[in-house]
């Protein structure tokens, strides 16, 4: 690791953590609360007469990384490794169940298993039954391996708590926290090990001024697979997960060049980035008469699925309508795209009108069967403008079918690759609007999408 | 080869050659003329005191191979092997312009030795001095292979001669004859070869039918070289030396192509096609509507130089210009060239006009220098509307130069690659002109041009 002569001062760091780091009050809280509810779990499950049952706080709660500000408590009700997942599920519901009783909401949720989410004196609550495996690599469930998290973390990361803060904070201040497929970017136990393998908050953002797609990060040195995504943080838990696999290749790039950026200008600004005021209609209008570029919108009703179900489908969708409009002879230069009650694929193109001329390549002249059927079939076309020879191939001239975009788009949206839900939502109906006809989206968040996007 | 069961009706090419024919009185006043050039030529050679020199007719008139109405005699002085070029070059022009004192006008001509044009009794003459070498793989200059393909055709020939007029009126009607740089098509010579090879002007065409890019013919068994051009014919009097260099890719296609068509429905039309007539202004400006594109014509005067020194210059052109566009984002999907008094560069574009937005490329995040550097010069630049990251690069929208095609022509035109002489002429002045007012160029052979073209 290559050492630069870049100091963070400290006041600043100070000054960040001031507003970051939860009081004793606020620990004493909600250390209070957790406690609770793991007492209450402990024993509704002696009252169901469960042996071998236990609840911890796992989480950054449990390892005093949490953000000031956030509360949220995971706490896992730990089954024994040979238990039937039938049995799990069947019991480890009926406890949760049972807690959820005294709270203000609660809903079952579904990942690999169910659990359930509820609200607690304020605290966003999950709890989830999970299998107590003897190794993190015997794990039946992605769940399992959260509790060989902890235990890694909270032998490894004390006297670290406050880089751990400092990280996650600026993380969130450039926009690369958070793990789920929305963001693509850091989770939290990630950002703790970052932190952990080089030392400190500093010496990390110094290390990161130099990374690059493919490196690997292996403190235990037992990674077993090899993996393909932009960055490898081989799990110390687990030597064939990449604990970096959810990473984007842009999200990296961001951290990149932000970690350059402040170690350049150490500003607050990078932790608490200053807020974004939506866009108004006059200023859309007078953006997109600076650029003078023809813009599109796709506007439909956003599926009912969670976030990590909808949002690898709209990105899907950003990238598979360009490739309809490209196949068509447009010529996408941005593409973004956005998601409320409403979601929103924007595409941004040199031009939104071709001509009604279309050259089409046909065979080479050489392969005779082919050029004698292109030829018959073409021959007495009274649709096509010329037929000639360039480069040894045949080229006709016909009538294009689509010469604007939102012609296209209307015709031929439901060919595009949709995920499953969008493409049910796109069926029910979508709006396409063109330039200025943009503005009719209303919601502020879009506006603020729109601010640094246009 | 393959046999195919098509049959050229004898009548149809009967009713041809009665057109393509020299009449006896034809050939017995062209062999006069020739008859008495020759001895012209020698009796002056014998005042010089020159020994050794003789005078030859060579060419199509020599073989019995030329087309009916057409006038040329090629004469070729022939000067022993050890004469001095300098003494070859003197005495020969000598000679040549004290023939060509009885032509109604004469003028010398340079290619690798000069030599000398007249017009006389209605023939159009050259006088060409050249080596008498003992073999074709001798020759000191191009001109001096002449009197050997006179030698091998003469004896080859016999009893062809009809074919090698069929082929030769074929390939004129369908755009395919003439080896100069402009057609780029099949030579005399070439032809002769191809019917003596075949055998016939009907196995030829049904050959033809199957021909592909890289087709070697070696009827003498002889080649030394491996040579890239699209069709090779190697010279039966030099091993060296491919007849069929100067044919481009898609003239070789055009008579494959219409082979094929003459073979389904044969036609007189492809002898002798149905005269184009020229474009109106009107049929110009309703093309021009139905197809919708964006025509551009860059018109400048066409320099004075010789046809095969100016048409490769013209092509080149042809093809700097789009690049030149491409370069700058904009689409062409079509190109044509002309020249008469002036010459004309024809582009179709998918648009005319680009946004003023431009997306440029900068370096991946991860080069750290090169990231820097460009990340400096673009930083206070006022003169951007953003700068981002994707697919880990930096990406800058900067604001376009030239966002009309006709404004980047003219600002931008020298720098394309172009010919020397194209160049001075475009110097002296051009005009861009754009869709209807291309109307403004009225040259009927333009129009005749544009007919095929647009």
């Amino acid at each position: 690791m290559k050492e630069k002569m870049t100091e963070i001062p400290e006041n600043l760091k100070k000054s960040v953590l001031v507003k970051i780091k939860p009081t004793p009050y606020e620990q004493k809280c909600l250390f209070n609360v957790a406690d609770y509810l793991i007492k209450r779990t402990s024993s509704i499950a002696s009252e169901l007469n469960l042996t071998g049952v236990s609840a911890r706080l796992v989480g950054s709660a449990a390892r005093g990384t949490w953000l000031s500000g956030t509360h949220d408590l995971d706490i896992f009700i730990l089954f024994p490794e040979d238990t039937d997942p039938e049995y799990l599920e069947y019991y480890g519901l009926k406890i949760a169940r049972k807690v959820a009783e005294e709270s203000d909401i609660w809903q079952e949720q579904y990942a690999e298993h169910p659990y359930i989410s509820l609200k607690f004196k304020g605290y966003d609550v999950d709890l989830v039954p999970c299998f107590r495996v003897s190794y993190a690599s015997n794990i039946k469930s992605a769940v399992d391996r959260t509790p060989f998290h902890n235990e890694f973390i909270k032998e490894n990361i004390k006297g670290l708590e406050d880089d751990v803060l400092l990280l996650k904070q600026f993380m969130h201040g450039i926009g690369v926290y958070g793990s789920e497929l929305k963001t693509r970017g850091f989770s939290g136990y990630f950002a703790e090990l970052l932190v952990i393998y080089f030392g400190s908050f500093d010496n990390l953002l110094i290390s990161a001024c130099d990374w690059y797609p493919g490196m690997t990060i292996d403190m235990m040195g037992h990674g077993t697979l090899n993996h393909e995504e932009p960055f490898i943080m081989i799990d110390p838990t687990d030597p064939r997960r990449n604990v970096a696999a959810a990473l984007s290749v842009d999200k990296l790039a961001e951290f990149v060049d932000k970690s350059r950026s402040f170690l350049e200008h150490h500003s607050k600004d990078f932790f608490f980035p200053k807020p974004v005021i939506p866009l108004t209609d006059s200023e859309i209008k007078n953006r997109l008469k600076l650029r003078n570029s023809s813009m599109v919108a796709i506007v439909f009703e956003t599926p009912d699925v969670v976030e990590d179900v909808f949002y690898p489908q709209l990105y899907k969708m950003e990238n598979s309508v360009p490739s309809l409009l490209e196949n068509h002879d447009f010529s996408v230069s941005n593409t973004g795209s956005w998601a409320g009650n409403y979601s929103v694929i924007l595409m941004e193109l040199l031009n939104s009108t071709l001509p009604n001329v279309k050259k089409h390549q046909g065979p080479p002249v050489w392969i005779h069967k082919h050029a004698d059927k292109f030829k018959a079939k073409y021959k007495d076309s009274g649709n096509i403008f010329s037929m000639y020879i360039e480069n040894g191939s045949y080229i006709v001239e016909k009538v294009r079918k689509y010469t604007d975009v939102k012609t296209l788009i209307e015709s031929k949206l439901l060919t595009c690759s949709l995920g499953k839900h969008t493409l049910k939502s796109i069926k029910k109906g979508f709006e396409v609007l063109e330039d200025d006809e943009i503005c009719r989206v209303k919601d502020p968040e879009f506006r603020i999408y729109l601010r640094k996007w246009l």
